[in-house]
């Protein structure tokens, strides 16, 4: 990307997650009847599944064809015409052509994305199980982006509280093991770098300890004493913001209300529950320390209600904004 | 206690914790500016000790000496003046003295709950540090209470929220070791016999898994299936309404708001990470499983205000409040 290219509108591409689930509903809801910010927003996948999907909703979205290689400097919502998986129809199933047919789009963006086409990739929700009668070997996107970007960090974003997890899907046992000095440091940096100036206010790393207390000078544990107070201090040294750590159930309270001060929790429930709780309506999931941003809705598929309900596309109109925000400052 | 004497205002015995701290004076404020129901409240200790608090707070209150063998029918503020180690005054200093005198009249009024002279205890907050100093054993309240009944279980009320711990001060990696078949059975029994009618609305337990996503069908952890599981079924059978295991980052959006759907956590952080961040104002640390109801406040002594600033009784007032209702019912 050179410097001209962020003088235009962030070039945001969209996959549409399972066909099946409310992903692309959502998406085109979000895109026509919610308020977000100029950018070129490209949907990827089969021209008809986006077409019958807003003639489903009762909605015009106009498309216009995407070329990758430019010429379209404007902000606008455009498509990425894809072939390969015949487009299943029918909402609410849960198989492997719809897990298939889900992953294509999504590899597709993401390709598309690691040459440099786009600036962001958003994601509408994949069926975990359908991905898996696909054969798929990976649980979901992020563990699809970890291919490629080991050091990918799993974070979640509201307007009242911001957590990354320095671990998400292991057992909480596995997940102790996690907690040694190569992992903490590589996890700081990677925080730090793909937010510092992305907040609002001043990007701040608030550090929880892994045991209760924060370990209370090692009686009730020693990680903190021996591993994460370190990694902190070397953190720090380095020139990065970083304190801690804090007893876990004291550093989200210091850290509610100022989603500039991201908590980086120990493993994904210490996490997930406060964000869970507190920001479920408006919580976005940001993959971070790629080259390129990627975000996404904090809700699944939703296959009880998808085609049934009119689905409510708030958490992808925040995944929008939030990606057009953290392209922007790129 | 004969049937007769839950006729009676409940005896509810209360202990000022630390006399440096804010103990003494939040009660003393709770007692005579906030809506208490009626109950026959005895407070412990040295009659100059609340004498001197209610003056430096600017309040009346009439003390009625206590007799413990009865003839005290009627709802007010009693005293039960101790003699033992001499009342240090002074607020702020976090030191021996004042960490002996804490515990010994702590000591006290769980001895007179134990001769069945009380239905409840609420305890002022106590310096762990203290009583370090004074070379006692027990790191708070609860410890010295599971030195009587080891399956004494750490329970937090607010009115959105209600957690038991299964276990408390365990570093996490102890903490796993915990979540065993005989532990998990003496838990689910401890909290619904403690709470059942207790509750406004009908007393549920809702279990939280241990890994994310509760293992997810062995794949993220085995203790769900291998332990938890089997652990809430064998209490089903047994006639509890026990149920789960829920993703730990689903269980605590399904209670909340429900008081009356107490969540099993399976570890400290677990279940104090979210009810300190929705509850602090408001909550009340309850110990399960005694003879007797143990309620206190969910705030520390506040050494840093002590004396300086007027306390807020409010959490003080609560655990007066709760108390009554939960020895009312006995």
């Amino acid at each position: 990307m050179t410097d001209g290219a962020a003088l235009k509108p962030p070039r945001i591409g969209i996959s549409p997650g399972d066909p099946g689930g409310i992903g692309p509903e959502v998406i085109v809801r979000a895109l026509s009847k919610t308020k977000i910010p100029p950018a070129r927003y490209i949907l990827f996948g089969p021209r008809s599944l986006w077409e019958d999907e807003a003639k489903a909703a009762g909605l015009k979205v106009d498309l216009i064809p995407w070329k990758a290689d430019g010429g379209l400097p404007e902000a606008g919502v455009f498509f990425h015409d894809l072939s390969g998986p015949q487009v299943p129809t029918g909402k609410g199933v849960d198989d492997s052509a719809r897990g298939a047919a889900s992953f294509s789009w999504f590899e597709s963006t993401v390709a598309s994305a690691r040459r440099s086409e786009l600036e962001a990739v958003v994601t509408g929700p994949v069926s975990k199980h359908a991905w898996s009668l696909a054969g798929l070997p990976w649980r979901g996107h992020t563990e699809y982006l970890e291919r490629f970007y080991p050091g990918a960090v799993m974070s979640f974003w509201s307007d009242r509280l911001t957590v990354a997890l320095l671990s998400h899907h292991l057992s909480l046992r596995e997940a102790l093991g996690r907690v040694n000095p190569e992992a903490l440091a590589g996890f700081f940096r990677v925080v730090y770098e793909s937010a510092v100036g992305k907040t609002e206010g001043e990007t701040e790393i608030l550090v929880a300890g892994l045991n209760p207390h924060a370990g209370e000078e090692g009686l009730l544990g020693t990680e903190e004493r021996d591993v994460i107070g370190p990694a902190i201090e070397e953190a720090r040294r380095a020139g990065l913001p970083v304190r801690g750590p804090f007893p876990p159930d004291v550093v989200f309270r210091l850290a509610f209300g100022h989603p500039e001060k991201i908590v980086a929790a120990m493993y994904h429930d210490q996490g997930l529950i406060p964000f869970k709780l507190t920001a479920f309506e408006s919580g976005v999931n940001v993959t971070l320390g790629l080259p390129f941003v990627r975000t996404s809705p904090d809700h699944g598929t939703a296959f009880d209600i998808a085609g049934k309900t009119p689905a409510d596309p708030g958490s992808m109109a925040a995944a929008l904004r939030l990606a057009v925000r953290l392209a922007g400052c790129r």
